[in-house]
């Protein structure tokens, strides 16, 4: 424990109870503005017979001001006549101590103001400070070291080479650390080296209650975070059954617990959120926060991997009544999808899975009031959407896009399953030309809806800057050794591809790449800048951004689809709004190239 | 807005979208441990006719590696065959980039990672340092200025005399300023000068985004803030019909708001929320944080202050399957009763009152989890109550008592509406000579339950140090000037007074103060230490705890009264269980003075 300033103390947690160190009020003090006076020279008083008060008897007095000895009672201003400079007529008696903070009333000395283990909040400081202490013992919060690990880490402000891995862990560890109550340092990167990675353990060990390693305890070549903590301590475990997040482990180093956790980011902090929260809390003896769990529907199936704990990122819609929650797919090395993620869902270990419709609980990572003023939007990726929510989000702070990228189809899917507000899609019917309404009235007739146009966009293949390949179209990919990259099936590039190869006549199995899927415009276009592969079929705007060339093949409608129950929301108004009235969005679009905006908030077509 | 840094933002407001720098991951990388290959080299393989690889068809990789030019794929360490040194065997075909994280996978660099207005979050630093953001655009906090005024004010460090007013109201108004996301300032008292007064506010105004006043907006002599604010800027509003809170200012000089605050820390802290929390967010960008609201039951009836929007300071527990919500009855300078308070009731202007029964919506001011682990006492206060609370949240953090002091009746009368886990009772049946039993049979006959003794105490005459007015007993005090404290109406010990008047056949009319009431032992034993009156009826310990003297009258039994349903919940089963066998417990209450413990923890009675 250490003593602190009362007026410091602020979300520190008492190391011992507090009690009133003076009574609060220190002495009888007026409530209202108005006279003191003897209740007892009032016990006749009425309407019919006021009682005159003389100088002597009676003291003005303002609320907080001192009753002196003698004096019982205040009458409030609103009841006192002045009659003359010195004299009052009252006409109504008194009951002893009326309108008197009698001494004590609100906290008296040796009184109990918090109990130890308490997590200290403004009126506390006020409480504590109204008796007159200014000084009290909390606890000192645990020292909680990070080591990040590994000769490829460099720092965020260095260029990264082909091998560096940005060391940002370490910074979203220790980031956590303090928000759960620690004293969080960080230390440099230590290099792949046994010697220097133990010297490394035992100065921190000596120094911290919690020692925290990332990486190296894995199974890679260079993993020897377990053989070196067994050297230098007790290993205690290493593996377990969790997912994301086996490898981790538990040691003891110089009586200090030492935890090794996994590389990845999202498994990393899985992980240090099971095994060093709660030893946060009882280092600093405050309650460890319960999590916020919330029932929800699970949107689609999971299977379960059978004997480990399964940790499933998850979004979560309130679309309609319920509140969906849909499972993110991305990999343990995927930060955003721990920036998107609304909440997490544990999978036990035996569990065989969960089907859609199910009812599932998850622990919320944001506030209810923030799920419940988010639009889901799942579908086709565009890179209006990040104007949009960018344009929502600082027009209305409270309202939020959560956007899943799963290709048209998926939109359509996602509608018809309850999952989302909104879908975006492009897709094509080859047989009458025309965009959405035939897979519209194929996969959801059951559900009244508006179509609604957002952009015309050009289509094209994404090549290399200078296009040193001169790839002028699809037929150039095929049967010569250029790699292509392709979107995911249902996505409406996918079909406008597949369209294309057949009116070219070329088999798909010709062409390089064919079965190498992205799922958005902006990773196929990153694949292309980065020469990994020579074309891709994408938007004007991804080429754009990267400043790649771009090859126009075609131009597309591109529509969201709302169904009518959900266009009696406020949330869902105010974003057709912006759509269809914000000049700057219209401007910043029209800037990215590429779009037309002639139809952009039409009602293309409802049922 | 301002420049900051990445690493120094946490919890920060982002100023304008940010996007993402460079892709990440900026190369191909390894997303397993294993072997780097082209894919076409394997298209053959199964286990049938196992392909080899030689040293130049391969290359180890650890996860996080860099896929070079020509490779494609990734083999997991787990399915190589290692045969010899430069060459290996494989029994399954590879996808095109399996087990690979493509260049952009998580972040293409444009990308939207966080919209404008949004509050950072460790994670957030992680997404944004994974691209290369080390510096960042973020809002600069709206400064506040907090003025307390009024020449009572002193500091909490000095000894108030009759008089003088702790001010710690600004430092309570400054900490949620500052949790609201203010830079907040405190300035010295200013005495009351009309001068001095605008000289403060015109140089803090000057000087920041928002100004708070406080107080002198009310209407004593000496409240002429409206007055001084009109003088150097313009009021905008001056008193707004809510309750507590009515004489608030809203005014604006120098191009700032200017707030004038009421001067009892409840009416100050409630006003604030109201008018100062949405301002500071719309400085800030951010989305006001919205309140979070929870059904509960009414215990008991409120009336409404016609015409005026009313808050009421709510306790809250969930008694049963009930979430019930109790009006606190204290006045507006209880700054206790804010810190005991568990929620925030509005009765808006116009409504007629709520009944008890009925279902209202109250602002949670603790967690959910807080409240659900909370065993709500009401009853008789006793000293010890403050020693279990402690010791018990000592023990487990996460169990809290809260505890309403409405004497033995009023214990009795919650239990019956089902406001409380446990009441505390010392209530003497006269005719029988037994304590509780007979109350319990006549208003708690439906409810099955156990009354567990908590102890017995001696009661006795509480006088000043000395006794120097010589009193040995009530009879003392009748008719000869001494002035008598007396406890509420259905207070155990108003019981006791009673009985002892009726059976020494005193008049109660000849005690001076038999109508002044005090709620709990420790305020008479206050009033007595501060002179005000000079004997109350209480226990030993709260005569010690203000070094008074102390004339026995009777040993009395002190009971906790539980329904059987409430015996089952853990929390119940915890605080039980300390009673019964914590030494540590047992022996502070020894020290108190005053006390047996001969049947602690035993039932009593059980129906």
């Amino acid at each position: 424990m250490e003593s602190i300033a009362v007026d410091d103390c602020l979300g520190r947690i008492t190391a011992e109870p507090v009690f009133a160190f003076r009574s609060s009020p220190s002495y009888n003090a007026a409530a209202m503005d108005g006279i003191a006076i003897r209740f007892a020279d009032l016990s006749e008083a009425n309407e019919a017979s006021p009682i005159r008060l003389l100088k002597r008897q009676y003291l003005p007095v303002n609320t907080g001001n001192s009753i002196p000895q003698g004096f019982n009672a205040v009458v409030m201003i609103e009841d006192v006549h002045q009659v003359t400079e010195s004299e009052v007529e009252l006409h109504m008696p008194a009951t002893p101590w009326q309108h008197v903070r009698t001494i004590g009333e609100d906290l008296v000395a040796t009184e109990l103001i918090l109990p130890e283990g308490h997590k200290i909040r403004p009126i506390d400081q006020g409480a504590m400070l109204s008796t007159g202490i200014t000084e009290i013992k909390v606890q000192r919060p645990p020292m909680a070291h990070v080591i990040p690990t590994g000769s490829e880490l460099i720092q965020p402000d260095q260029a990264p080479e082909a091998g560096n891995i940005i060391e940002f862990n370490s910074r979203i560890l220790a980031g956590y650390l303090k928000e759960w109550g620690a004293r969080a340092t960080r230390g440099l990167p230590v290099v792949d080296d046994q010697d220097e990675l133990k010297l490394a353990i035992k100065t921190a060990a000596e120094k911290n209650d919690i020692v925290i390693l990332n990486a190296g305890a894995s199974a890679g070549t260079k993993d020897y975070s377990a053989k070196v903590l067994a050297e230098i301590g007790e290993v205690i475990v290493h593996g377990v059954a969790i997912k994301p997040g086996k490898p981790v482990i538990l040691a003891i180093v110089e009586n200090t617990p030492v935890i090794g956790l996994p590389g990845y980011p999202v498994s990393a902090l899985l992980t240090m959120r099971l095994f060093v929260q709660e030893m946060i809390s009882g280092f600093s003896g405050n309650a460890s926060p319960q999590p916020q769990m919330v029932e929800a529907v699970l949107s689609r199936p999971l299977h379960s991997s059978m004997g480990v704990d399964q940790f499933v990122r998850i979004t979560l819609g309130k679309v309609g009544k319920n509140l969906m929650a849909t499972p993110s797919g991305k990999g343990a090395g995927s930060v955003m999808s721990l920036v998107r993620a609304d909440a997490l869902l544990n999978i036990p270990a035996g569990s065989e899975g969960i089907g859609a419709g199910e009812k599932i609980e998850v622990e919320m990572l944001r506030s209810q009031n923030e799920i419940d003023a988010t639009l889901v939007f799942i579908g086709s990726h565009d890179n209006i959407l990040d104007l949009l929510a960018n344009q929502l989000h600082k027009q209305r702070p409270v309202i939020r896009i959560s956007s899943a990228h799963v290709g048209s189809m998926g939109g359509i899917m996602a509608i018809r399953r309850g999952e989302a507000h909104i879908a975006g899609c492009h897709l094509l019917d080859e047989s009458t030309g025309e965009y959405n309404v035939s897979f519209i009235k194929r996969f959801l007739k059951e559900i009244p809806l508006q179509l609604i146009n957002l952009c015309y966009r050009q289509q094209g293949l994404i090549v290399a800057k200078g296009n040193p390949k001169k790839i002028t179209g699809f037929r150039d990919l095929a049967c010569n050794g250029h790699i292509f990259i392709n979107r995911q099936n249902g996505a409406g590039t996918r079909l406008l591809t597949d369209k294309i190869l057949k009116e070219e006549d070329i088999d798909p199995g010709t062409i390089l790449g064919y079965d190498h899927e992205e799922y958005t415009h902006m990773s196929v276009a990153a694949s292309v800048a980065n020469g990994s592969v020579d074309a891709g079929l994408g938007i004007l705007a991804a080429a754009n951004a990267l400043d790649l060339d771009f090859v126009p093949v075609a131009e597309e409608r591109y529509d969201l689809v709302v169904p009518i129950s959900f266009l009696r929301e406020k949330k869902m108004n105010i974003m057709l709004e912006l759509i269809r009235t914000n000049t700057d969005f219209h401007e910043n679009i029209i800037t990215l190239g590429g779009y037309n905006l002639r139809d952009c908030g039409k009602i293309m077509y409802e049922q």
